[in-house]
Order: structure tokens, then C-alpha cells, then sequence
């Protein structure tokens, strides 16, 4: 097991009409607040008037931002720090999934840097003041109401980039605001929360059995409770324990002790950079094609893959049928919600391969994910793999 | 799942030689620190010199209460309080195990506090301002290095009572520093770590798969883990996963979403009020007899503990032959690494039970547990079969 430090003091409140703290919550932090949304979702269910009504109750200003979109873009980033610098904004409230709190987390990176927000995602700043950012989370997937980190795409260069910025003071998380959540998304949703548990699982660090074991416990409760909600959206233990699966899986515990690879984000985030593509649907065609790329370098780990979360029988005469059949049963799990897991499904060709292979290389060194550390070829092989 | 609140603050710094950030991390919190140890230990190695060498290098001005003993007293408590009022003390660094902890969290809530800091455990006062309490770890076992909790003898009366007061700002783990550790220690800390576990682990709150899992992972690290610590008192990772599944036990996230039981508990600490006896031992004499007695208001749960935690193959004729059989397993277990099953074992004798019984009933009103309310005459027909 490696050193670590592990400091996570994100507030979770979770559970039903837990919503209804948020103004509370918002003026132990603040006394102007960004509201930062994405489409309508919030207004024709009703959350948005009623965070606005629990604002106004709780003696706290608002004022708003919505329009972000999947893939966040840094051009509503750089939009929201002008707002908040001319309005004097002390604190951004997040209602929505991943893709807006990670849209304000940069904002709130952004607001007290002189130089541009950009320089944390390239690397040559590191965000140093942040205003205080809370959350209410209505899509379980990216896990970024506990995680310090955040995506962001420059769409204009075509790049999408990340950075660890801050971890919100709070996040609600109340399952029943995923009820409505759309069949896809919610597959989509379940394939990252999936992926953030597989990059930690995939180590060459030895001896980490409580995470390995964690790791695994985290994994069968999502696998096992997908299905229940697409049978029955409305099926609110399903929800809530996907939901609690989704912050266990990127609130860094998992993680504790181990080095994670990160291969399979890095090239799912060229491919979004791309053609938009949904991160839960890139990384379900991404990461069934690392697997069998990288299998054989440690067969013994993906046997333990096959026979703990995917209940393979083993075959101790054959440990890589067993680790074939472990990835095999994922690719099948993939198909059975509604997900692609052939780069052809999701608009990507063979034309495009030289641009993601040349974007992970020019972020990210010389070798991409720390497990297999990929070459350029490798990366080539990745998706033929995937084709 | 049930709504819940989680929110655990502590910085979390765990590795080989991490120790030597204490006198830095303690600035951060205080300028005059009350040292809080136990008995030589932390003496004869190195420890305390170390730390001292530290704090002083770090420019904070350190006095010392050193002397707290396994179930730790009141007396020396009101002791600190009185001490650290007279040097000004503003930050209490707990090096130790469990008892130093909790006697640190008694005193750092009892200075602010104008009336006897007894009150807090009776129920009559809920502790308001506190002293921030830093932690080095040496004994892995109570968890209260991250939990609020607090267990206090008020000897003179024969009363152990627990109370939440505070969490630690920070929780130094080496485990390094539990290599010296005696074998029958490890063990009552294997015990005590399995049985915050347990305790959450037996609930009636259903659909609680994540939480289910989870614990199980953890308990399941304890038990592969502990023999190898026993057979190699050196092995470093094997001591690590104790370590961290220690404080993975007792932080509450394996709680979140459930109603946890602490029958055992309960009942554990009247023992140990009346004879002393290390609380892990028991513990491992108490819980078997309490799941003999629980198990048939619950065959299913108890199947899922032998089938997932003990490996047991399921007899799916005879749930309860399958159920019996787990029980049975961790009670070889318990055994199998020196720890007693039985009240002979630890001189607790039928003419005890009357006191046992009436004073887990003075202070935990007219039933003990959630999992089963149980009654004065169900704790006596534990007590029986536990003989």
C-alpha cells in the first residue's frame, strides 16, 4: 500500500426532499450566489422555483447562469467570472449533474485569478483562492459533488482538458430527483461511475485489499441496481444506492493507497473533444478495448476482476479464459442498458484516430494511464480494438 | 436506504513515517498543545521524544498528561480539563490508541464547557465549543481516531458511557508504529474494528446494498489480514489495511443510509465497567452469543453474513444450517487468533449478570438495540449463552 492523504470535508446531505436545506446551508457561505444550471430540466420539474423560493426565504441574493451543456464549455466559464466579478459574488450554487459543477467550480477558480481561467486546465497556474461552491445533484455519474476535480472543453481547439480545483462545502443529494432521468443518461451515468471505479481498480501497487474489495463492493452495487431503475425509474432504493455509488466511486477513498491508471478517461476525452459524445457512452466503448489490450500484462488481476465482480467461475487451468470471460460479461452488461461499445456507434472513424492519438500525447507526455503506461501505438491498437 | 447526514472533516495522513508532519499540522490548529498519552510505550520507542523534537521545531509550545489506561477514567479527565484551563491549552494532540483518544476528545470538551464534563455522557449537557484534538495513531481498534465518539469509566461508580463530542482535525496513521504491537492486542483490535462493522451490518433497513457490500469488504479485509499481522508482526501491509480498515469501520460511512444496532456494545461496556476486561475480548465474547440468540427473528441476513464474510457454501434446504455455520466460523476465528469466546474466560460470572442487566437498562432506557429491542430478560439468555 502507498502513503496517501485523504481530506474530503464535503458536506452530504442526502435523502428525500433534502432540497429543501439548501438556502440554510447557502448562507452559512455566502450572501450573493450564482445559480448555475443547465437546460430547462430544472424549471419544468419545478427545483428551480423551488431553490429560488428557499433562497429568497433563507434572506440570500441570487442571481443566475444557466445554458450549460454536456462536455462544459470554457466560454460559459469565462462568461460566469465576468458575472460574478460585476455582481460581487461570494458563493455558486450548482443544480444539475457533472457537467455544472464542474462548469462552476471553474468559475469559482476563475473569479479571484487575474490571469485566464485556462491556465489551471494547461497546467501553468494552479487555483489558489476559490469562492465556496455547493451542490444539488440531479444526474448520479460524474461524481464531481465530492471530487476537486473538473472537465472543461475549449471547443474552439477542440481540446478537453481536466484540473483538481476544489471540493463543493456541500452537496444534496436526493434520489428522487433522478427519477426522471432518461433511460440513456441513466446508463450513461452508471457506465461513469463504473469507470471511475475501474481506473482505481486497475494498480500495480500489491496489497491493497480493502480497496481492492471496496472497489469491488462499490462496482456490484451499481451493475446490480441499473437494471432495477430502467425497469423502474420510480424505484427509489435503486436510485439512492446508485446515487451513494456514484460519490463513493470519485470521492478519492477508493483510490487510497493505490496509483489509478486513468487511460481510458484521457482517451474518452478526445473522443467528446470530437463529436460530443456522451462521457459514460465513450467510456463504455473505450474501456472493454483497454481491457483486452492490456489483459495479458497482469492476468492475475483481471481473474480477480472476472470472479469477484462479475461472478465468472473460475477456470484455475485457464486464468485467461476466465479474465476473457470477465471483460466479455462487461461488454454484454454495456449492450444490455443501452449502451454502444464499438467506436463506430458513437460516430468515431478511423480518419479520426491520428487526432485522439496526437491530443493524449500532447497533454499528457510521453505515455498515457499509469497501469500499461500507452504509447502512441498502443493507443492505435486501443481502437482498433474498439472499432 | 434511510436519509442521512455524512460529513467527516478529518485530514487523513497515512504512510510510512508520516508522523513527522505533526508538528507542522498542529500549528495550523494551535499554539499551546497538551501532549495526552498512555502509559510507557510511546517512551521506550522513540515516539515521544520524537514528537516532542517536533513540536519544538515547529515553534509550539507542547505540555504533557501522560498515564491514560485501557477504558480510560474519568478522574484523569477532569485532571486535563483542570490543567489545560490553568496552562491555557488551545489544541490537544492525542498519541495512542482508542482510550487516549476518547480521553482526549473528554478533556478538549470539557475546558469550554462551565459545568462537570460528566454531564455530556449522562445526557444532561451536548457539548457546544471544543479544542481542536490532533491524533497519532498506535493502536488500530477503536476508530475514534475519525469518529465523534467518546467512552468514558466513571470507575469510582462503575459506569462506562459513551458520548459524540468532536472529530479530530487530523489523524496521523503509521503503521509502522504498530509493529510492536502484542499479539493479543492486534487481536482485540481486529475484534473491536470487526464489531463497529457488525453492529452497522445487522440492520432492519432494507435495500441498503451499497452499505451491505462495503461492510462487508471491510470485514472481510480484517479477517485475511489479521493472521498475517499475527504471523509476521513486520508486515507492512498487511498492518496498513488493518489500520485503514480501523478508521474505514468507525467514520460512519458504513452506517449512512442505516439504523445500526450497538447491542453488543451496550452490554460490552458493562463487562468492561466490572472487571476491566479489554474491550475487543469482549466483544468476541459477546457478539456469538447475541447473534445465537437475534438469528432466527433474521435467518436471511444471517445467511448473506455466512454466504459473503465467511465463505460459507449455502445449504439452500436449511437457510438457518447455513446461518448457524457463519456464527460458528467467527467464533473459530475469534479463537483462532486468541481471543476468548466465553465469560469464564474473562471472570465474568453469573453473579455479575443482575448488575450487567440493571445498568444497561438504567442508561439505555426500557430496551437495548435496534436490530432486536432487547429486553432485561434477553440480555440475561445472552449472558447464558455466552457462558
Amino acid at each position: 500500500m502507498r502513503d496517501f492523504t485523504f481530506f474530503n470535508p464535503t458536506k452530504i446531505i442526502f435523502g428525500k426532499e433534502v432540497q429543501k436545506v439548501v438556502g440554510e446551508e447557502t448562507k452559512k457561505h455566502g450572501k450573493k450566489v450564482l445559480l448555475h444550471y443547465g437546460g430547462g430540466h430544472i424549471k419544468t420539474s419545478g427545483l428551480y422555483d423551488e431553490v429560488i423560493d428557499l433562497m429568497r426565504k433563507a434572506g440570500v441574493d441570487t442571481i443566475e447562469l444557466g445554458n450549460v451543456v454536456p462536455n462544459p464549455r470554457l466560454t460559459l466559464v469565462r462568461e460566469g467570472i465576468k458575472l460574478c466579478r460585476k455582481e460581487g459574488v461570494d458563493f455558486i450554487l450548482a443544480v444539475g449533474g457533472g457537467s455544472v459543477i464542474d462548469s462552476a467550480k471553474a468559475i469559482a477558480a476563475g473569479v479571484l485569478y487575474s490571469g485566464d481561467v485556462w491556465d489551471f486546465f494547461t497546467g501553468t497556474a494552479v487555483p489558489d483562492q476559490v469562492l465556496p461552491v455547493g451542490v444539488i445533484l440531479t444526474i448520479p455519474a460524474a461524481g464531481s459533488e465530492t471530487s476537486p476535480g473538473s472537465v472543461i472543453t475549449d471547443w474552439e481547439n477542440g481540446n478537453k482538458r481536466d484540473c483538481d480545483m476544489l471540493r463543493p462545502v456541500f452537496a444534496i443529494l436526493n434520489p428522487e430527483l433522478t427519477f426522471t432521468l432518461p433511460p440513456y443518461q441513466t446508463a450513461c451515468g452508471a457506465s461513469d461511475i463504473m469507470a471511475h471505479i475501474m481506473e482505481r481498480y486497475f494498480t500495480r501497487v500489491s496489497n491493497v485489499d480493502l480497496t481492492d474489495r471496496l472497489c469491488e463492493a462499490t462496482l456490484k452495487t451499481v451493475i446490480n441496481n441499473v437494471h432495477k431503475v430502467l425497469n423502474d425509474p420510480y424505484d427509489y432504493d435503486a436510485r439512492a444506492n446508485i446515487m451513494w455509488a456514484g460519490t463513493i466511486a470519485h470521492n478519492d477513498l477508493l483510490s487510497t493507497g493505490r496509483i489509478a491508471d486513468w487511460a481510458s478517461h484521457m482517451i474518452q476525452h478526445e473522443l467528446s473533444a470530437i463529436n460530443d459524445v456522451a462521457h459514460g457512452a465513450g467510456l463504455s466503448v473505450i474501456f472493454p478495448a483497454w481491457m483486452k489490450y492490456v489483459l495479458k500484462s497482469d492476468v492475475s488481476r483481471f481473474v480477480q476482476f472476472s470472479v469477484r465482480v462479475w461472478n465468472v467461475e473460475q477456470s484455475f487451468d485457464n486464468p485467461e479464459k476466465t479474465a476473457v470471460e470477465g471483460i466479455e460479461r462487461m461488454e454484454a452488461f454495456f449492450r444490455s442498458i443501452g449502451l454502444p461499445t464499438r467506436l463506430g456507434e458513437i460516430d468515431i472513424r478511423e480518419s479520426d484516430y491520428e487526432r485522439i492519438i496526437s491530443n493524449c500525447k500532447r497533454f499528457d507526455g510521453d505515455s498515457v494511464g499509469n497501469y500499461v503506461k500507452l504509447s502512441c501505438g498502443d493507443i492505435r491498437r486501443i481502437l482498433e480494438l474498439a472499432q
